[in-house]
Formats: C-alpha cells, structure tokens, sequence
C-alpha cells in the first residue's frame, strides 16, 4: 500500500498471548523521518533514543513492542534499546541509528533482553507477510488495552499516506498519549516532514483527551519513502496528512476507556485561539461534565463551572452555552425558550456536541473527548497498564 | 459556643425535603468579618455581593441555602440577594451591607424570591434553639450531595474558634470548591482577620481536592464577634484556626465522592514549594493514580507518569516513590528490595500515603485526596448537582 515499506509482526507473548505484539517495519533506503514526542518529565528510555537519532533525518526501520512501555526503567532501560536497535540494524543491514523505537505497556518494570531480541528478531523475520494481512496486523501488534486496531489512510496524488495508532486511556494534553506511525511514499526533506507533521499532530492528536493524563512514551513518528516522487501539491499531501492523523485521533478518542459518547467540545468567543483551546479542555477534562454526558443529564451548570475554571477571559453575563443545536444559556443566565427535553433527546445520541461563547473576542478551538463512565473505573482498577 | 453568635436553621423545603436547608446567622455588633472566595471567572451571585461589601468589615448575619447556587442566574440572582439580605437586614435590624450571603446546589436554575424570603424570615426568627442542637443544625443546613454534617472547633486561650463547612464535589485547586464559615469570640480588627484566614486557607483548603473541578460558589468567611477580647498570643490564635480548617478540610476529602479511602501525597525534593505543590496535585487528580488506590493496586508507574505531566523539574534520573512507608522507586528504576506484597498491604489501609521525591530541591508539599470509584460515577451521573 506505501512503497517502500515491509511491515512484520509477531505473536512474541513478551505480555500478551494469542495476538501480535511485536511490530517491525523495514523503510527503503533513503527513507526521512519526523517526529512529535510527549511533553512528559520523565521519558520513556525508547523516547530519549529516538529524540536522540532524528536530527540525522533518516530512517530504515521501526520496531514496536506492547505490553512494556520501558519506560522509568534506567540503565536497563536504555540497554533494553541498545539490544533491539542493534538486533534490528543486525537483520536488515543499516545503521543503529536509523532504527526508531516505540513501547507501550506498564511502565516501571524492566524487560527482558534475551526475551526481547529473539521477538525483533523473529519479527524482522517474518517481513514477507501479504499485503493485506499485514497493515491490520501492524495496527493489532501496537494495541495495550484497545478494543480496536485503528488504521486510516489517505491519498496525496501519487503518493498514499497511510497510518496506524494505539491509545485508550492517559490519553492527555499535550500530545494524546498514544503511539501513532504514519508512513508514506511521497519524497520529503527530513525538515519539509517535520514541518508537517507538526501541523498536522496540532490539529489531530493534541486536540483529543480521554482522561487528562498524559503518558511517559507518547510518539508520532512520519517515515517518507520517497517512492512516489516529490509531492507536486503541497497543501494537498498537508491536507492529507492531517486527515489521516485527525482519523486516527478521532479513533482514539471513540476507544477511549470506558468511553460511550464521542463529544465535540467547541469554545468561540475567546480572548484568541489559544484561551478557546483552554478553555474547551477544561469543559473536556471536567470529571463533573463528562459525567453529566455519559448520563445523558442536560447539566449545563457545570459547562458554566468549567468556563470559570479555565482561567481564561470570559464575560459571564455574554456566556451562551448550546447542547447540539440546542440552546441552554444566553446573555449570562438560562436561555428563554430552552428545551431541556431536546437538550436531552440529543445527549442520548452516541454524538455529542458541547458548545459555549465567552463573549469576550473571535477566538476558537475545538477538542474531542469522551464520556465518563464505569466502564473506565472497571479497566483502570482492574488493568495493570 | 460562640459568645455573640447565634443560629437558625429551618427546613424550608426549597429542594430538600425533611432536613435544614436554610440557615441565618446572627452577629453581635462589632463582629469583623474575612473572607476567601473562588477563583471561578464565573462566580455566584452570592459571591459578588460578598466581594462587595467585604471591605466595609463589618458583619451582623450570614445567611446560607442549600439546594441551589444561585450561580449563572444574571439579574435574576442579583435581585434573589438583594431580597435576601433585605429581609435579613429587617429582621435582624442592621445595615444590609452587614449581612453576607452563602447558596450552594444546581447552578443556572433561578430561585424563587417569594418562598426564599420566607424561608429566611423564618429561619431568622428560629435563632432561640438551643445551644447543642443548632451547631449541629447548621452545618446540616448547608450540606448538598455530603453524607454527613462537618464541624470543627479548638481553642486559643479564651476564646473558641468554631468552623462548619460543606462539601464532597466540585472540590479542587485554588480554593477546594465548598463552603465553610468560621466563628470566634477573639477580638481582631478586619485586616487581621483576613491576614489570618489566608494563611489558614492556604494550608488547609486550598490543599485538597477531589476531582479538579472548582465551583462557582466558593466561600470561607471568618467572624470575629470579639466576646473574648483580643488575642494575647497571635501565634497561638493562628494554630487553632489552621487547626479548625485543616480539620474541616479533611472532612470534605474524606467525603470526597465516592470516596473510600483518605489519600495524603507528599512531594519533596521539588525546586521550591509550589512547585512541589504542583506536582503533588498532578498526582493526587488523576484518574489513573485515584483509580489504582481504589483498587489497592500497587501501580507507581502512574506516580511517574504523573510527575512527568506536571511541567515542573524533577530529575527522572533521581526520582524515588514510596507507596506508605515501602520504597517502590529509586534512582529512576525499581527500588532495590521492594516488595508489592508490603505496598498493597498498605494500599488496602483506609488511610494511604503516595511519597515522591522528585530530586532537584528542597521544596515540599502535601495535598490531600481520595480514591476515584464507581461511586464517584454514581453519584455524579445521577445527581443534578
């Protein structure tokens, strides 16, 4: 589906039995790369090693393991990614420093190195699987606690962008918490690349929130062939690009733990975009509105606490809040005419949309979230991840 | 209890039904007054008016209801205060400006003027109960979606110091989201009062929180009747109103909803103070973290994962965790010697300690929370609150 790119996985059993778990992807020569890594602290050992090795722009293979994010996991931690990039560079003769690296899983607990390599080795091995099979085994191979694999993809002209991404819970702030590959063979400068993918991971992934949190190891890593040429067009591959991420996004947010409304929060009126965008993830974030979604309880009082709590400028006495279509407050106070009943006929949808104007300027930002349900109680107190 | 306070708490049926839910405080003249309020850009009504006649100093009656804030009702609720405190101020012969106003409960709906004066003119005329019974009364009176009535007391040399507060959502950074009102007998002019009330607010209420939201109806008011003469020992007047507030502010975590065990984060080591309090509450409000101590799960990695969102240093290198007296963490890997068995042990404890020292400084912090459990979802997908 993208030239230039060989996709195997294995079953390993490093954590999980019965489905793919180890990921490795083979990148033609020449291939560039660009990348957006969590804004956390403290990092994953895999994260430092790939903020290490991107400035060289290059990239001839990823490998992905689930189950253990080795991450806060020390020295161990950074010879656990000594052995895989260098078992990897080994089986599809390249540099150590063109193999990128992503885990995901339990963070804190070491791995085991033997176990590891015979995993990536065998999974380099096993590059020759069929087409079809293999995106969907690439996209399964990289879950934790998914309920689906998501894959989307795109087409730029010649070139195809296709992606795959995992993520359901710490999905935060700051870059969804999540591992996400996108792999295309349009011909890219390494800088050309990371300008696009920066623009695209903008408006895709750092725009979705599942519970506030946000992970030691999150990574969008772009790989460019080459294969198709250069892009003759160039808005359209961005174009293409940022459907493929806010797919995958989306995607992530509809799996979100527990989660059985996806909810489009919108804020207008704001000081600029950027108040807008804080304020709609305080009304996202909010344990009190999201509760109030997953009970189909037209509550906006406490879209009202959430606009008051951002921080940012608001004019509670212009504050106008709508549920779907439907509007709840103007002007500071109850809405003349409001139907709670229709207000609630449209939270029993699966979709949902918040929207509020603070009434204060022409900024504008839209987030994606979920519900807040026991289903998330039962993983997260249940699911060592 | 109080020399120069007396109360009286009617049950006005307003929305509760079979319990007190309006109470009316009388002052003696001469009574200074304090206060705190929300940060919320969207504050009550009652809030408003309590900012504006708080620099006057003086207090002759508080007034509170229970069952609905009076929030985000525009003009409207400005009129519901200004009949309030009118009838107050008949009632109890004194300056309208004298009389500060408290509601808390469903936010946006208006509240019904003629049957809120009544039940104030009523509840004023209820101050003869006796002693015992109206301390209890009262802090009955204000209570929402709390499972049991919050009162604290202490002593600083002649005078008492008596605090009754509210509590169990909405409850988060700056300012835990509740109310509380303090009585003493100790004289203190009004700019005194405040410097001491901000002190103790900051140590005790602005360190907890149970779910991250921030209410629009925030309120701590300290009255000082002076019954008791001024203070001799300042310092010693200061401990006990920290103590009477830390106290309460317990008892709203351990209220918190849902809540079934007591959670005290510790963060040392941070760059300076508030920034370890930052931390701490990166900690204590995230679902994972608050979901694992539900389930007695020893799962630091959500510690780290927390300390790394937080945005402030902290040497991932140096980081150590301790789950109560048992050191999970060290050196940014697993402790030497650590044993689950002995972390879990302690996580199924009611009263549970999460230990960080994130190794750049000396600054310290603690912040009070509790788990987050499917009573958490119950009670907020449920009530309108």
């Amino acid at each position: 589906m993208v030239d230039g790119v060989r996709l195997g996985s294995i079953a390993a059993g490093l954590r999980y039995h019965g489905r793919p778990d180890v990921l490795v992807a083979e990148l033609a020569p020449g291939t560039t790369v660009a990348g957006v890594f969590t804004s956390s602290l403290c990092p994953s050992a895999p994260v430092d090693w790939c903020r290490r090795v991107l400035p060289g722009g290059a990239a001839r293979a990823l490998v992905c393991n689930a189950g253990n994010a080795n991450a806060f996991t020390g020295q161990e931690g950074e010879r656990s990614v000594a052995a895989t990039v260098e078992t990897v560079a080994a089986a599809l003769n390249c540099s150590p420093e063109e193999v990128f690296v992503a885990s995901t899983g339990v963070i804190g607990e070491p791995l085991d190195n033997s176990q590891l390599v015979i995993a990536v080795d065998s999974a380099a091995a096993a590059l020759d699987q069929p087409d079809a099979v293999r995106w969907q085994d690439a996209a399964r191979a990289i879950c934790t606690t998914d309920t689906f694999a998501k894959g989307a993809s795109a087409s730029a002209g010649p070139a195809s962008v296709v992606g795959i991404a995992k993520g359901s819970g710490m999905i935060a702030p700051d870059m969804a918490t999540m591992l996400s590959f996108v792999f295309t063979d349009a011909a890219l400068p390494s800088a050309a690349a990371q300008r696009a993918l920066t623009t695209a991971v903008n408006a895709s992934f750092n725009r979705v929130t599942v519970d506030s949190d946000t992970s030691t190891s999150d990574t969008v890593l772009l790989f460019c062939t080459g294969a198709a040429g250069a892009p003759q067009d160039m808005e359209q591959f961005q174009q293409s690009l940022n459907t493929v991420c806010l797919d995958l996004a989306h995607q992530i947010v509809r799996d979100g733990e527990g989660a059985t409304k996806f909810v489009t929060v919108t804020v207008t009126g704001a000081a600029d975009d950027q108040a807008a965008e804080r304020i709609a993830r305080a009304i996202a974030d909010s344990p009190l509105v999201k509760t109030a979604v997953a009970a189909e309880d037209a509550n906006w009082g406490r879209i009202v606490m959430a606009v008051g709590k951002a921080g940012q400028a608001a004019d509670r006495d212009r504050l106008a809040i709508w549920i779907g279509s439907e509007q709840a407050a103007a002007d500071g106070q109850l809405a003349p005419g409001y139907s709670e009943e229709r207000a609630t006929e449209h939270l029993r949808q699966p979709e949902v949309t918040l929207t509020a104007d603070v009434g204060v300027g022409n900024g504008s930002a839209t987030v994606w979230t979920c519900d807040l349900t026991h289903g998330y109680i039962d993983i997260n107190a249940g699911y060592r991840s």
